[in-house]
């Protein structure tokens, strides 16, 4: 136990439990870093698609960006209102749940979580990503540079939220400080240099354009923009984390994220234009991630450039822990209305839903292996996710509306519906733009996941149903069950159960089965050792049947004799004691015969509900 | 059970067992197919090593074969005594654990092991070689063949002796007498052309030499060489096999199996000596083995060719056979001694000694893949434990002898004190000669064996020290034992239980733990679902203990609750009532905590003789 306390802290009591409570300076970092990371691969993930327009395709991505941002803001005054129709916590989950029905719930719910799987997945790559653009030499370690992060934050989050809290502030404070004064810079670069600034290191030269512009590769481009967007539902889901007055705190707070991700995703637009520079291939060699070209070219690749990448790197790494806190969560929210398993509930040594975690570090870890930890690949995946579970939140709350009117209540409506209508048209689009580039695995995901979800739902009611037990307890046939005793020879472990058996019932039948390679057989001993002794103390005498194996099978004779019994034996309980050697060395179980462990199974699986298996162990002293 | 009955055939009744009885014709192929198919690969063996002497080296293979062929017959005349004084089979492991003690028998056991499992990987291996000769475009898939020949030499001995017998005696004969006419040609053109035959196929031209011969090669050649005496000793073990005069019989079998052995490595020696044919690189491509050249020289690729190969390559696979015969006998009777698991000693649905079986084929299959199927680099391992089987073998003869004196003995311990002094010295040579190109691995299996050997029995003997009870049952203290029963809500699971607990003993304890993620707790509805019902029938009341888990953990409290009341309770057994949702496919065990099945492992690691566990199943209908 000492080494899991050194990695995941000493268990916590339920007591200690302590409700965390922030106001906006601490909720910026804990509630923002997923939607303000989103900055550092947003912009490159709509310039990656323009790299075949050469430099024709850095001039497109100003007016992109600008169409993401009007939408940015639609959203956020839609969530501004979720904050204040549900001040204990507003996930797309809830919302579409409680306004829209169970099925919009799963199909939340399933988005949401395909959402967060690779909310940290692709943090953990594109922190990777801006590593290896600072220090090329790591480019072939990229899928274990994933892993290792994906670990380090697996150890985090075990230890809990009390210790993350810290870790957020100043990664979150470096990261938002040296890219403003790199956009800072910048503009005034660009303002000093008329439109053309001099790039102190000059970025890759941008490949000849090979293809023109076109709607269909318009819309492919907005659509991978659009991640810049995931993570700002974040705030509307843990508004009771904020102290009082809670809802304005987060509002406040929500305002802040929204307003930093407005000028960094317009800052990096306007530089990448005015400083001429794309993307570069992300399969490739030589890759650099755009924000590294973008400090590069403003700063140089001075010590200022390194703090700058190091912030990113530790900013996209700890946004995947937005996976981290919000997944369980939801998790535990789907599996209190019976969809998913119910591990899901418990709460570990350190007041975490573990399993919850556990099955995001699984999923994440497999989306990183197949994808090989290319930011790129994953992308195309993202915004799906996001863009359902904004969508049905939003149209949730144009139902909660409905539903309680009020003072403005029309105008609030027409807000989260015009949220509604923006998110669920850019939905369509990027479904329609991504779908062969991977979103199709998003769109198969989800429903299996639902179909997965309704099967769980259907067995817990079931199990409910057959285990549900209305009247009190019967008082009727509680005579002693028949234990029938497996028996080969005579030893102490047959003694131990033999006692076992005449001590919990009158009624004990041994059975032998002949068998070739018994040496010395139980019945050639019966009457000295076991029947004397019983007849001497006056005590009821076991009765002993022998049992033929032509074929030298010992368990399936031993089996229908019990199920023989058991249909012979109408209203009685059957108990079966099966003797069992306890060893202390794991390999010493290969040198005996495993017959006790199968003969529990096939009672398993061949018994009903009148048959019941006991283990009578015997520890082997040394 | 319908696909395992079309695999291995049907189950065998006991008394279907029947003696087989065989004469002469039918023990040649059945003990001496391993000895005979020697021939196939102990020449070519020598011939590998004279590679880098070029035509020289050819010259050499006569004496090398010469010196052989005497070891050969005074090993003969040794075992034809061994025969005589073992008529019920005289095994080098019987006949060295009976006269020089039991170190000298397991000796014998271990090296009769390693040699088995190397006779099936040499025998396939060899095959195979002979195969890829004649089809070189299969040399690519060496291993891959060498594993299908396993599993069907498996599929077939699974089915049994029974079966086995009548497919030998085809290939054997087919064998004989094509190498037979090959050798017979081949002398006839020796003769005709004066020591100068013209070869119908040229074999490949022989490299220039590049080394000269000296005494270490020399050695080293009749180390190899000597694999060409392997199998020999299967007539001894296998006495009791003939029908009578048993004795005569067996010697005539051997004597016969010796003859055409002598004639067989006579001929293919002087054959490649006055054609010129040497071995080529067994890991190169156009690898071609020695037998195939040879036959090609003298008869062309004609029709005449392909029967005579493939006739090699059945003979060899099928002497990978006689370990699958012998192996499970030998490790029976080495279980019947404790000195391996007691599971070699059972015998399986077709009467045969079926995890002997498995074992074999475990490690051939491993000796295959490790050394990648190739024949050459499996011999350096092989002679060693043929050589000291064969030396235990008559120096156990050498004391059986100076025991039971008699007419005669004297001379018949001189005959085969003469078979273990040269099979000994041979032994030696063949260590040393071959110790660093693979001998090292027997040389320290060998001792591990023993080691491991040693331990089983050990742990035999000791579990039966522990568990031997001498004296007749204990009749005092038989009342019921205390039932702890843990619960955690009100359902027919609990009810079934709490009914089967009642039945049992009158002293029931309810455990159960506070904790959060039980909705609704047993403790809500104990009064009136328990209590009441047995009030009012007068029946004993359980008691109701509510364990407190502030950390959350469920089990932890249970077990220290449990091995408290174990402290508490001298003389009185503990039983634990498991109740246990048994489901009826497996992945709905993913949507219930498997507690159950943990409680019972911590119970049966932390538990004592006093405690038993007892699973109350509760099966879902559908």
């Amino acid at each position: 136990m000492k080494i899991l306390d050194l990695l995941f802290g000493k268990p916590l009591a339920s007591s200690e439990e302590r409700a965390e409570q922030v106001g906006p300076s601490a909720g910026l970092p804990i509630f923002g870093l997923d939607a303000l990371s989103s900055a550092a691969y947003g912009p490159e993930a709509a310039l990656t698609l323009l790299i075949p327009l050469g430099m024709a395709g850095v001039y497109q991505i100003v007016p992109v960006i600008g169409a993401i941002l009007c939408l940015l803001v639609i959203v956020y005054f839609s969530y501004c209102q979720t904050i204040e129709a549900y001040p204990h916590g507003g996930g797309s989950y809830t919302v579409a749940s409680e306004n829209l029905g169970a099925g919009a719930g799963l199909l939340a719910a399933a988005a949401l979580m395909i959402d967060y799987i690779l909310t940290a997945a692709v943090g953990i790559s594109a922190g990777v990503g801006a590593l290896v653009s600072a220090v090329p030499s790591l480019q072939t370690h990229l899928l274990g540079l994933c892993l290792l992060i994906l670990l380090i934050l697996t150890l985090v989050n075990m230890r809990g939220v009390r210790d993350t809290g810290v870790v957020f502030q100043i990664p979150t404070y470096l990261f938002l400080g040296t890219l403003l004064i790199v956009i800072l810079l910048g503009g005034v670069h660009v303002l000093l240099g008329k439109g053309h600034p001099v790039p102190v290191v000059a970025p890759p030269k941008l490949p000849p354009a090979t293809a023109m512009l076109g709607w269909w590769l318009l819309l492919k481009v907005f659509s991978s923009g659009c991640t810049a967007m995931t993570g700002v539902e974040a705030v509307s889901n843990g508004v009771m984390a904020f102290r009082d007055p809670r809802t304005k705190n987060a509002r406040v707070t929500l305002t802040i994220i929204i307003a930093f991700l407005i000028v960094l995703l317009a800052g990096i637009a306007l530089l990448c234009r005015f400083y001429g520079i794309g993307a570069t291939d992300p399969n490739g060699k030589g890759y650099e991630s755009v924000l590294s070209q973008l400090t590069a070219a403003v700063t140089g690749r001075g010590w200022f450039y390194y703090v700058t990448i190091g912030g990113i790197l530790l900013v996209l790494s700890l946004s995947a822990n937005t996976a981290f806190a919000d997944f369980p969560r939801l998790t535990r929210s789907i599996a209190h209305n019976d969809y998913l398993p119910h591990v899901f509930l418990l709460r570990g040594r350190r007041l975490l839903h573990s399993h919850g975690i556990y099955a995001l570090v699984f999923f994440t870890a497999t989306l990183l292996i197949i994808f090989g930890g290319v930011t790129d690949k994953l992308i195309p995946l993202y915004a799906i996710g996001a863009f359902m579970a904004f969508t049905l939140s939003q149209a949730g709350m144009v139902v909660h509306w409905m539903k309680n009117p009020g003072p403005g209540s029309k105008w609030r409506m027409a807000v989260n519906g015009v949220g509604a209508l923006a998110t669920g048209v850019t939905l369509l689009v990027v479904l329609v733009a991504k779908f062969r580039a991977g979103a199709w695995v998003t769109a198969l995901l989800i429903p299996l996941m639902i179909f997965l979800m309704l099967r769980v739902r259907v067995h817990y009611s079931r199990v409910r149903r057959e285990t549900n037990c209305p009247t009190p307890l019967r008082v009727d046939h509680l005579e002693p069950p028949v234990v029938i005793l497996p028996l080969d020879r005579w030893s102490r472990i047959t003694e131990k159960a033999i006692r076992f058996a005449l001590a919990m019932s009158p009624e004990v039948i041994a059975v032998h089965v002949e068998s070739e390679d018994s040496k010395k057989s139980i019945c050639d001993e019966w009457d000295n050792m076991v029947v004397a002794p019983l007849e001497k103390a006056h005590h009821a005498v076991p009765q002993l049947v022998q049992l033929q194996s032509p074929y030298r099978f010992v368990l399936a004779p031993v089996v229908d004799f019990i199920l023989g019994k058991e249909k012979e034996l109408e209203n009685r309980q059957i108990a079966v004691l099966v003797p069992e050697l306890v060893v202390k060395h794991w390999w010493e179980n290969l040198l005996h015969n495993q017959r006790a462990n199968v003969l529990k199974l096939l009672l398993l699986l061949k018994g009903n509900q009148r048959i019941v298996v006991i283990n009578i162990p015997w520890y082997l002293q040394r």
